[in-house]
């Protein structure tokens, strides 16, 4: 069975607004998931509709946060987003670093007390379509230990970079700072296979091959060393300059009780106009084609650049539906029974 | 035999002196090189010396250059370094940035017509010395492909980072996006020993064992297709945001020929004050300190935050002095002798 855009995103959009979201929040949180979705990352697509429901009916995450901002220096701000959801507090930022960018040549925008953002592809996409090059970072709750160490300490703390071309794709890169995915873990443990030695620790900071032990522990860090320096980039940015928790100290939505997640965000937005006028767009687009000219590596069919594969998922997924995961479909069923909102059609 | 930073430090300054570098800028290219020395990192260090001098003979690096700076946008600028030396140009980038980031919160300076700048570290430092978050980025000669590809197109494109802390060492990141240093190819190659799998493709984009042939070949990046996208991301903003040259269009003051290397450079600036004021640098402590209580994973010791092995080399070497490998201290005997400069005591 394959579902639609439209039918998701009204579906999504409803849910949030009966729980308290407004209208307009409703509806771009709905587009962040089902975008997610719709560009092959359903770990951060429907899959999460019912934890942010759950959490805004918990008391967990503000449906209706009063943001507030310090600013007065020209081109960069902080912002309080008052527990409100991931997706609102996240476009809030973004929208004023490509606004301080438009005058400013760049801009940033900091964030406490937001929440999980969804796909942070989402507002690297605001920044393109505005013209600009976007950053985003995030801290979350503990999966990576630093390097050396037996215990969890940052979240996955993607890095989130993208640029406009003008003929070809925008180049969007969104990696977590984690070897891999708990997503991966978590699916070898429910079929109870092992894992590739590298990947985890388990909870006395021993190497592990066992999905479940690895699940208790950590998920190493990309790259070694290289990737605990990039995670700590991230926490520094999103983390410590912003005010947010850090470390431990953030929480997550899918915990227990009623614990405000704190999580950390940073937005940077640069205006290529005072740099490079229009020459930028087709400098990219230069450099994406010498990209695609290089000879594919023994065992490849070609070179691909970061953000082709989702727009070329997102425009099959717009034309001829997604497939859903069995657990996600029961759980947007049990919503729709809730919320008296038909999901399909 | 042991060698000081002051004699060091006096002799490479006489050496740019005396290929027609200004007293000042010497003085600045002999600290980034002898630091590179001093805190570990030779590969950076009056290794490279004998390559600068000789780049400026053969008229490749621009010893007096003349600025050209495109402002008027007022967090960032551009700049065309005249084919300066690296480290000159560098300075005066990060400066600029730092300057901007006083006033407006954020500064951000590109480069163009940049060269090889030594470690990026020491840029780093200038904006941690004034109390700031610094990034730093730079583009080189070929020798990482994309992820896919079997020819090199990147050079190892670094992102330098680093954030002042109020008690302990700042913390300072400066990772190449490829898998190893190319010096550890050399190394191997030189030996006759082989590589491990996953470092390297020949020239015709075979993963290869053989050092030898990696040398003709590529190295591949980092946390394979994170790395690439990371590179790439380094490559959009020292090179094509900055219009310096990109991919194959940067070359190498070890190239025969007298090409300028046309590279690119990206400095950024963060003002902490604008956000959170003194508590930022006490924020920064206290994440020092939870990294440092995080208990050991099985095998290591304790737990290290990059920069402190850095500021541990410098401390030790300032004191006890520094050894050279052979060939470096053939090299300076050579530039010695060439410009009647005594180069010890």
């Amino acid at each position: 069975m394959r579902y639609y855009w439209d039918e998701l995103h009204r579906f999504a959009s409803d849910c949030f607004v009966a729980v308290g979201v407004p209208q307009d929040d409703a509806e771009w949180c709905a587009e962040v998931l089902v975008r997610a979705d719709i560009t092959g990352v359903p770990t951060h697509g429907l899959s999460r509709l019912a934890a942010y429901i759950r959490a805004i009916q918990r008391g967990v995450i503000n449906p209706r946060p009063n943001f507030s901002w310090k600013q007065g220096v020209l081109a960069v701000a902080a912002l309080d987003g008052d527990n409100g959801l991931g997706p609102v507090v996240a476009r809030a930022a973004m929208s004023e670093a490509i606004h301080l960018a438009e005058h400013m040549g760049i801009g940033m925008v900091t964030v406490r007390r937001g929440n999980h953002a969804g796909a942070m592809s989402s507002y690297i996409d605001l920044a393109v379509q505005a013209g600009m090059i976007g950053w985003g970072f995030t801290n979350a709750q503990p999966a990576i230990p630093p390097w050396g160490g037996g215990k969890a300490y940052f979240g996955t703390n993607p890095i989130a970079f993208g640029a406009p071309c003008k003929d070809h794709n925008p180049v969007v890169v969104d990696l977590a700072t984690s070897k891999v995915a708990r997503g991966n873990i978590i699916l070898a443990a429910k079929s109870g296979k092992p894992i590739p030695e590298g990947w985890a620790l388990d909870e006395d900071g021993r190497p592990t091959t066992d999905a479940a032990s690895a699940l208790r522990g950590s998920v190493l860090p990309m790259a070694e060393a290289k990737g605990y320096a990039l995670a700590l980039m991230v926490e520094i940015l999103s983390g410590v300059l912003s005010g947010a928790e850090i470390g431990p100290g953030v929480g997550s939505i899918y915990d227990a009780g009623n614990r405000e997640p704190g999580t950390g965000m940073c937005f940077i937005a640069i205006n290529p106009d005072p740099f490079l006028g229009e020459e930028f767009l087709s400098r990219m687009d230069q450099l994406v084609d010498e990209i695609h000219r290089i000879p594919p590596a023994e065992g490849y069919q070609s070179v691909r650049v970061p953000g082709e594969r989702r727009a070329q998922f997102e425009r099959a997924g717009r034309k001829e539906g997604i497939l859903l995961e069995e657990s996600t479909i029961e759980e947007l069923e049990k919503l729709s029974l809730e919320f008296d909102t038909p999901w399909r059609g």
